[in-house]
Formats: C-alpha cells, structure tokens, sequence
C-alpha cells in the first residue's frame, strides 16, 4: 500500500492506495495550521494509523508516502521553503519529519506537479510519457512530465508557466513583480483585470457591467455570460484564449507533450475555453509541435493531488516510471 | 568501447570513445551523398572497423554506436524522416540498417540533441542533471536536458527553440511558415535580418554600410563591427540580445536549467553576445528561475555532437545517465 496526502490550508486530502494507484480508501481532515502548522504532519500520521486499522492494515504494510504541499519543494531533499497558506515559515525538512513520524520513504513535491503526476498517471494524460498541466486557479501554475518523469529544473522552478511573459503590453503587475506574466491575464484573477480593462477601453453593453461597477466582478459570471452570448465576455474569453494558446504554442515546442492539460477552478468552463484556445492555438505553432497534440480539461478534479502524491511513490520507492 | 559519428552534409565526424565518453581515437570522412545517400551508413561502419584494426580492437569489443543525424528523428525507432543535406528522403530506418550492418546496439538522434548531450557529459554543462544549450547557426535549433535525460517530446519536437514567436512586430518570415520566429532574429540569417531593417528604418552611419548596400552582409561583419563599437552594429546587436534573452526567460520557466549553452557559429561572439543577453535576461525573467543559472558559450565545438551521440550508449545501453 501506499499512502498519500495532499496538504492544502483547508483541507488536507488522504488517501490508501495500491501499488497501481487505485484508491482503496480516501478521506479528509481538517487542516489545524496553529502554532505554526506544526501538528499538521502528526494529524496526517495519526490519521493514516486511524484509517488503516479500519481496513485491518498497519503502517507496516505500507512502501512510502508521497505528500503535496502547497509551496516551492527542494525535491531532491524534500525541504519546502515556506507556505504562508499553511502558516509554514522558512524552511522546513518534510521528509526528514515524515520519516522519523513513519518509519518509510517519503516524497515530497509541490502542489502543482503532484496534481500533474496524478493526471499522468490515472486521468487525462494516463499511458502518455509526455503530458504538461496547466492549473488556472487564482494564480496559474502547472507541471511538466517528460520521459515518464516531473521535471523539477535545478532550482525547482520548471513548469512555471504563470510566469512566461505574455501581455506585450504590460499592462498588470504580477504577484512576481514583474508585468505581463500569463497569471495577470488568464488566473481567475487575470480574467477580471481583462474584463475591467476592456470594459474601460471600450465601453461595451454587457450584463455583467452592474459587477464591474460595483468592483464585484468574478471569472465564472464572464464565462457563464460568454457562454450565453453576451457580445463583451466573449471578447474577454477570446482575449484570455489568446493569450493561452500562446502560452502552449510555446510549451509545445519546449517539451512537445502529447496532452496540455488545463486544470484549476477556470478549468470548470470546459470545452468552451478549449474551443476558443484551439482557434488560436495551430496558427501560433510549429507545425510538428502540434501535430497530435491535444488540449483537454483534467479529469481528476480534487483527487489529483493525492493520487499524483502516490505516484511519487510508484516512481522513487518501486521504480515505475510508466 | 562506443563508436559514435556526427553525420554532417559535408563530412562525417567518427570516433572510438571509451564509456566514460573520452576520446580514444577520432577522425574525420567524407560523406559521399551519391546515390540518395545509400553509402554513408556502409562507408561509416568500413571506417570504424577499419580505424578499430589500427588499435587492435574488432567490432566485438564494442557495446554500441551512437548516431547524429541532420534531420528529424523517431527517437524511440530510429527513423529519420529526410535530411536534405544527406540526399535522403522520406522516412528511414537508420537504427536497424546500422544494427544489420554491425550487429551491435544503435541509438540515432538528430545532431542538435546529440550536440546538447555532448556538453551535458563532456562540455559546458558537465555534472548537471538539468541543461539547455540553444544552437545559434543558420537556424536556430537545441536541445533540453532534464534529469540527465533528452527530451524529444511525443512527437520529437521538444527543443525547437528557433519557433518561440518573439518578435510580436511578426517582421520575418521564418523558414516554417509562419512569422516572428526566434530564429528570423537571432540565427546568422536573423541578425543580417535585422540589420537590413534597422538600416532602412533608421538611416544610420555604420561601417558595415557597404555590405548593408550590396546585400552582401554577414552575420560575423555585425558582431565584428558591434565589437569595435560601431554604434549602429551595437544598436542591432541590442536587439538581437533581447530577443534572445526573452527566450531564455521561457526556457527558464519551463525547464529550469542550470546552465543555458549557446551553440553554433553566431556562439563564436563569445562572451561579448553573453554580456548583452545577460543586460535583459533577468529582468525578464521569474525571480526563482533565474536564480543560479548561467548563461555560458559552448566548450565542444565540432566534437559535441560526436561525444552527445557517444553518450546515447551510456544512458540507453549501459542505463547511466550522469
């Protein structure tokens, strides 16, 4: 068995896993982030133990544990620098701390590739060797897998995708403190600034201009209104699309993968944003870099993380890449 | 023993490597295109057993040949499909001709890889697992190479850094099709592009303006030029850095490398080409992903690709990757 975490600053989701990543069991704890989020790692041990009584197994039936945490991973030595959502400061071991908690091989990896690693394995990249995802939540982050394996870079930073410089013009600033990064103009958050931007520029009618107005304006009301025709959202949704699509003409003539994978709470609006992407998508690229490959929304919604945190396991513990 | 041949459309770089990748014998032929190039793979193999015998050493002291070729390859088969500057066409099997023909273990990759795993083992980016090296030649080509492996991408197109839309003006069109390519602005063709333009656009004094008039210039004449401080050469030589750095801040986001390699005869600038890339890259670039990495010239020259493809039969035969 395998046992897996994904650590988020609500909810930590838990789960018991067989050496092919199906689930045999899954759950989840509240995360307690008192104290600096110091009982976080012994509230996940603990309930491991718990629940694996429950199905007559103990920690000793167990190979590893794969954990995803919501911060920047030092993966060769499982140290995570800080993760303000968990109230985690500085830098802490995991692995070391897990380790010495179970007594197994831990592996540790930010939230973003664990999530793609569970993708790769049991949902929209499943039997692909290539796949990259790209999470479109508040920010946009994401993670690559080449040759059966997450590409981390040296300094951990691969797969930034939020951070590839796309609005020419410059015109947001990003939580990184540069402009144009792709996070100001396709996150949840880069939605709204396209459609206060442009509501300014061009004064369209629109049925979410009373939103605008009064500041209270969210991605899902311009993709439902986009989706019910509304002239303005979708000239948003297509400049948001474009901006995307630019995004992964490049992805794919970096690691040409077979699937880019959309993830993340913008991910919801489906094959509507697919659809707008692919209008862009082949005239930006390298031919050969596009041939066969596919956009396609995740599967796995929540489960991603955790499935993706065992699969850390089925690579480094049993050695099985595919 | 590893024999290893960069085939190139004028000759074929040979040579005998022990597994460490260093060099016990190297050599040069002629590559004899006659034919459709059906003699280039027999005349290679005639000439290793022939350079094997003069070190009293038979094809059965070997474990496996590496080939780079000109062109673009199915990795995972060994099929090139055409290079022209062979006079091949068409898709073919270069791994089980050159199996039948010496009975050993073939591996062939296409000569920017090769010449991208040639630094990693021997060159610029020796003892890393994560590197990049960018070809600046008539084209713009390179390769990635992430935890100590290739990338070739699903479809072989992973590396194809020549195809990163940079230039937003979308000025030239690139050999592809399409427009704003890196490669119309930072290949050898590139930098004479953009000379040519500024020139017109600006009317500038310059040393160069003789060859600018006669549409005889050379990329060389620029860097030359620049180098000596002619103002109008600098200015284009600006330009070209930026574009440049640009692509780099991309490829530093994606895969995150220790050290970005510049290949190829534009590399030849040295240091001078390195100091004004240096001039934009960081401010383009994520902070996390510029950390550390540095932008370096190859070290190999004309044997890189000769001692990458060598290297295909320490990770793929022997299974040692670093």
């Amino acid at each position: 068995m395998i046992l897996a975490a994904d650590i988020g600053g609500t909810t930590c989701k838990l789960g018991i896993l067989d050496s092919n990543l199906n689930i045999i069991k899954k759950w989840e704890i509240v995360t307690n982030k008192d104290d600096n989020g110091t009982h976080i790692l012994k509230n996940i041990y603990d309930s491991f133990i718990k629940h694996l009584s429950t199905i007559n197994l103990n920690i000793k039936d167990c190979i590893g544990v794969g954990l995803g945490v919501p911060g920047p991973v030092d993966f060769n030595n499982g140290i995570i620098n800080g993760a303000i959502n968990l109230n985690w400061h500085g830098k802490i071991n995991i692995k070391a701390q897990f380790e010495a908690l179970s007594g197994l091989p831990v592996y540790v990896d930010n939230d973003a590739n664990v999530a793609t690693l569970g993708e790769k394995f049991q949902g929209a990249g499943r039997n692909e060797s290539d796949v990259v995802c790209v999470t479109l939540g508040t920010g946009v982050g994401g993670g690559i897998v080449s040759n059966h394996e997450l590409i981390h870079g040296f300094n951990g930073a691969a797969g930034e995708f939020g951070h590839i410089t796309v609005d020419t013009k410059q015109r947001f600033k990003c939580n990184c403190g540069k402009h144009g990064c792709l996070e100001t103009v396709a996150s949840a958050t880069g939605v709204v600034n396209l459609a206060y931007h442009y509501y300014e520029e061009l004064q369209f009618k629109t049925v979410i201009e009373e939103a605008i107005i009064k500041k209270e304006l969210q991605a899902k009301m311009i993709f439902d209104a986009a989706k019910a025709g509304d002239e303005f959202s979708v000239y948003v949704i297509k400049k948001v699309a474009k901006h995307l699509a630019y995004a992964f003409s490049i992805i794919s003539v970096m690691t040409n993968p077979k699937h880019i994978i959309i993830g993340g709470g913008v991910s919801k609006a489906g094959q509507f944003l697919v659809d707008h992407i692919e209008q862009y998508y082949k005239d930006l690229t390298f031919p050969p870099a596009y041939e066969g490959t596919k956009i396609v929304t995740a599967e796995l919604g929540n489960d991603a993380g955790m499935i993706g945190a065992a699969g850390l396991i089925k690579i480094y513990v049993l050695g099985e890449k595919i």
